[in-house]
């Protein structure tokens, strides 16, 4: 079955992004980049939430990968905004429960803590991927906004750039009834 | 001159304990711990705040680290709770900048986030250890509970554990006006 692999970048705080949303403090450039870009072949569809798409609406990027099929989750926006973009505003883990049974490569979840939240509600991310920046941000967006209960992973990889950015991949441990 | 490090364990998304003040989630054995502990005869005194000591008198442990000169900050202890322990109720930020000047090795802020806010504002904090164990909590007590503007680093090392425990150590970067 296809997975769902949550990628981001964060920082040593877990906030994927200032207060005000964005993130232009996370290093954009360097190996780290590279080996970023590479991965987006290995998926189709991308699913963000409003915020993180209005992010790039605001630079006039409505449609941010185009060899993705993506899918932006909001109750509040009525249409899509893009042709290629689908808007999700009903069950996200409905959605995203039928999306992982057809066929296909992996699906990026981009961000970000809400629909992340959701997801994890209803064991729907496989694994989870961090390029943690070597910043502390006090404050911010959280990498997911709330879970019932503590999630237990387990590291798959790991590795330094010499900018700093560090990667960790993790894969989600059956759950025990706990950590 | 001593250093002053914050050398703690920490979840994925950034907190060091969960919101009753417990961190019984992180591992707590394994040759993570075993690097912990050989880190321990690096320091001779040790800093932390009034929560965190009462996680360990909770326990009846008054004074955990023995060989260290502890300090507790707190407002509202109003004499120390174990003769070997030094109570301190005023100004955190000159009390540490006093013992940064004092002869000896260097000093452990054990934690936890609001410490570590003071001690940062007042740029007295030069490294930050972070034990990143393999969980997400959603909530707790933040590794920094907040902070005037980002804070820049420089990695100085990283090293991955078969138990999944990631050990990233950083070096303040000079400010620059900002990240």
């Amino acid at each position: 079955m296809r997975k769902v692999k949550y990628h981001c970048a964060t920082s040593l705080d877990g906030f994927v992004a200032l207060p005000d949303g964005s993130f232009d403090c996370f290093s954009m450039q360097g190996p780290h980049v590279d080996d970023f870009v590479a991965t987006i072949g290995t998926y189709d569809a991308a699913l963000m939430g409003r915020r993180t798409f209005d992010l790039g609406a605001k630079l006039g990027v409505t449609n941010p990968y185009p060899s993705l099929d993506t899918y932006v989750f909001s109750r509040t926006l009525k249409e899509s905004p893009d042709p290629a973009i689908t808007l999700v505003s009903r069950d996200a883990a409905e959605v995203v429960r039928d999306l992982k049974k057809r066929a296909g490569k992996d699906i990026w979840l981009v961000g970000a803590g809400d629909l992340a939240a959701t997801l994890f509600a209803e064991d729907l991310i496989d694994e989870v991927t961090l390029k943690v920046n070597p910043l502390l941000l006090g404050a911010g967006i959280p990498v997911v906004s709330h879970l019932e209960k503590p999630l237990s992973f387990q590291l798959t990889s790991s590795k330094a750039y010499d900018n700093g950015v560090v990667l960790l991949s993790y894969r989600l441990q059956a759950r025990k009834g706990g950590v």
